[in-house]
């Protein structure tokens, strides 16, 4: 068995079953030996890019990583933006890039370079193997940091002459770490304030927006009439009939610092303090005011699901009666497709069990609000911010969860950046809805000028932010990736075309045409 | 005059022109400041790679930087690939990056990442503006960096706080630095080897095969029958009738090297000594045999011109004639389409002072040797070997060039990582001629698995190579980003379809079906 076969037999006993490829010739040892590791499914890709994103979807909707296959340092570069965003999402995911062979690094061929100093940014653990005899060990050791709670990103840089050389065959996989509970002070102190506070709130994110989670969340809110209030951009949220109504922090910090505000003692669980996502001129970094209580009951990599147990027995009165939430299904819509109706007819639409990729950026702007009261479904958005992750996202969810319905509500600008996945959810018939929000261009950089202060649009400006001459025509562009598409321009179409999608196999793409 | 006015009206004052950007928040300020400086043209650009590939091709023909404007690090990262390329063909380009305010760093917004450590490997100048007072300074410093002879990559980090603030206006160019003449010992030993070898060689790259230098390396070979190479995948290599047959390098090892032994005394001028493009089992990095007498002549950032014009006038015998290549051009193909009808196709009928940029890769094979009797021509290849950068590079090369028509030789496997570039090229209304290579895959790694032993492709093996369930549909693919397109199955519809085009405005898309 040879290094290449060691490795992979290694991940798949460690329970791998993905690996998103887009492999050149310093990998092909490793394809290669995917032909004797059948218990590793090879998705190809056909951008970077679109592996590192799919394998974002695949670890938050899996809870497990999937491998990428990525071509030295080019073309682990194509992949970095959406391990950005895999990064500050905190799932699993282990990278592996053919290197030259060893004794062939000194003559500097074309395509080597500083693969580390790429890699860093975006990986928790990096190791570059060094022997086809320990390849084993370092797969093992890669997927065990990938899987340390909530996730993480692991590299593994992998010489190609260490691939095909004699290895000593797979290795055991490494026991799980036990993500580590937060101390009782925490919690005694987290009780404490939601019980004195006049206006207490809850900010959850990552592990906190869980099912469980959410359920204990419900148990605290009935005996402290707490808020809750997740992350602007959650890594996954369960919503929906039956949980708890989650409020969203808006996005600019005028709004986001008057929710806040209002509320005299906020409690952290599974998230960072809220920040700006920029810093704007004469706003602070920091959202929560400094006259504020804030305390962490759990951080990001802490149990806080056990946490949140923990605090709803804690606090819980005896008499303790569940509030339940009735939040209203939006009616059909029909008309122009505007940001309300455009919310309105997906969230009256969307079946039960959906899994929502919602990177529609300005274009989804009410229809959070509006699918509070859709039937059980689970919400995924963009937590670091690089934009066109959605169709990557989109791709890896619906391999990890082929018995659901994936809706990918995807803004125009962001569409490009990644564009490609549609061919990848042909490919593997991907159960995936694309609803193409055509706006016509980067809107949100038009409401940053407007910030900046700018009050007409010159065409030089107007032409740095807008998709127009030529207006790309995304029925031709899906059609060429082989998703069948249509283009609609009404609301009530909207709402037809999705619910007729939802059902029928394999992929989708609905242009929609906001007005 | 606020710092982001200051940077570009310093950089305009250097002679920049044209900034291919993808901008998002952190850059607004800058692209405000484009409203000021008509001097430098923006051009929108739909993905970061779009944006670096299109600076490379810039610089290769325009011989002085592009700027690109990009997004942080998730944005700049998405640029790294055809940065690579780019540092390989010594393209000169400077890249500015909006980074978070100065006081916003702290608060590790989602979007913040380690900028330096992604921008190091690809950057041979780097810099993080500190303040708006010395932005002007540090544009001059980067372009002053990007043009030191023949091209590098300056990278300039600039926080938005920086942007905004006021700044002590434009400031001067620095004076260009002048590339080291190489020593006179070096010309001496030149002329001595080749005057004693009874094979010798000059192997060209970079600076080499300028016009000016093929001129003089045309007397050199009138004098000393010394034969001509080129590297394998040159920046920008001047072709066609009038100048002299340049043999290209063979990419795998064993006919490279083969080549490469016939000869027992080699100079090299503008070019590292050839090393192969990956390590294979039992064969050596370095293409040279240990015997050969080898000498640089002029390494990549010597004045390599000036070296090949001082060493045809130290050989130059008195009474020198000069030997002038008659290369045929090809007849006119008709039948199917294959590795040599393409390649006949496009040398029969492209018109003198085209630009052609070659990412045909397995496609192009024959093209190249077919190429050499055609009308004067520019011959771009892809240095840095990272695949994709065709329709990138021949954006940049056709807004350098708006008198010139591209042609671009595009495999179907590489078309797909930057296929936004046709939507810029339909913005712009550049005269590209886009010929798609159709062979259903990545050939190249059929070949690559065929090297390492592999004599029967199993459905896995086949699904990980190939563009197949689906195929793309080019045409529509095409059309989608504004490009008309048609679709061609015979080597004479090939050449008629381009033919046709070559002469008429704007942007045209030919998808040629491999036999």
């Amino acid at each position: 068995m040879n290094g290449a076969e060691s490795l992979l037999r290694t991940a798949a006993a460690a329970g791998v079953d993905v690996c998103f490829a887009n492999p050149g010739t310093t990998e092909m040892p490793m394809v290669l030996a995917l032909e004797r590791v059948p218990e590793i499914r090879p998705v190809l890709c056909l951008f970077e890019g679109v592996c590192t994103g799919a394998a974002d979807g695949y670890g938050r909707m899996a809870g497990k990583p999937a491998l990428t296959l990525l071509h030295l340092g080019p073309g682990f570069a194509n992949g970095i933006a959406y391990l950005h965003d895999a990064r500050r999402a905190r799932s699993p995911i282990v990278n592996l890039i053919g290197e030259h062979a060893t004794w062939h690094i000194a003559a500097d061929a074309p395509l080597n370079s500083d693969i580390e100093s790429l890699a860093r940014p975006v990986s928790a653990w990096l190791r570059r193997n060094v022997s086809s005899q320990t390849l084993a060990r370092d797969a093992a050791e890669a997927v065990a940091a990938a899987n340390i709670s909530p996730g993480q990103i692991a590299t593994l840089i992998i010489p190609h002459d260490c691939q095909i050389e004699d290895s000593a065959g797979a290795a055991a996989p490494l026991a799980p770490a036990t993500p580590p509970s937060p101390p009782a002070d925490a919690i005694r102190r987290a009780a404490e304030l939601l019980r004195e506070a006049a206006h207490p709130a809850l900010f959850l994110g990552g592990l906190a927006l869980t099912a469980r989670s959410l359920a204990a969340a419900a148990r605290i809110r009935s005996s402290t009439d707490c808020r809750l209030i997740c992350e602007t951009f959650p890594k996954r949220l369960e919503r929906g009939s039956g949980l708890p109504v989650v409020e969203r922090l808006p996005y600019f910090p005028e709004p986001a610092m008057s929710m806040l505000a209002a509320h005299d003692a906020i409690v952290l669980a599974g998230a960072r303090e809220p920040v700006s996502f920029f810093g704007y001129p004469g706003l602070p970094s920091y959202f929560i005011r400094t006259e504020t209580a804030k305390h962490t009951l759990a951080g990001p990599q802490e149990d806080v699901e056990a946490a949140l147990e923990a605090l709803a027995d804690e606090i819980r009165k005896p008499d303790d009666v569940q509030r339940r939430d009735d939040a209203k299904r939006p009616e059909r819509p029909s008309g122009a497709i505007t940001l309300e109706s455009f919310g309105a007819a997906i969230a009256s639409v969307q079946s039960e069990n959906v899994i929502v990729m919602d990177e529609g950026n300005t274009s989804s702007f009410y229809y959070f609000g509006l699918a509070a009261g859709a039937p059980r479904f689970t919400h995924l958005a963009q937590p670091g911010g690089a934009i066109g992750l959605g169709m990557p996202v989109a791709t890896g969810a619906a391999v990890a969860a082929p018995d659901r319905t994936v809706i990918n509500l995807q803004a125009d600008g962001s569409a490009m950046y990644t564009i490609q996945a549609l061919w990848t959810q042909a490919r593997e018939g991907l159960k995936i809805k694309t609803v193409l929000c055509n706006n016509g261009g980067y809107r949100v950089l038009g409401v940053e000028m407007q910030r900046a202060g700018v009050r007409e649009f010159s065409p030089r400006l107007q032409s740095l932010i807008g998709l127009v001459d030529p207006k790309p025509d995304w029925v031709k562009l899906a059609g060429g990736m082989g998703v069948p598409a249509e283009r609609v321009e009404r609301a009530e179409d909207l709402a037809a075309a999705l619910e007729r999608s939802l059902d029928e196999p394999g992929p989708y793409f609905i242009e929609a045409i906001f007005s």
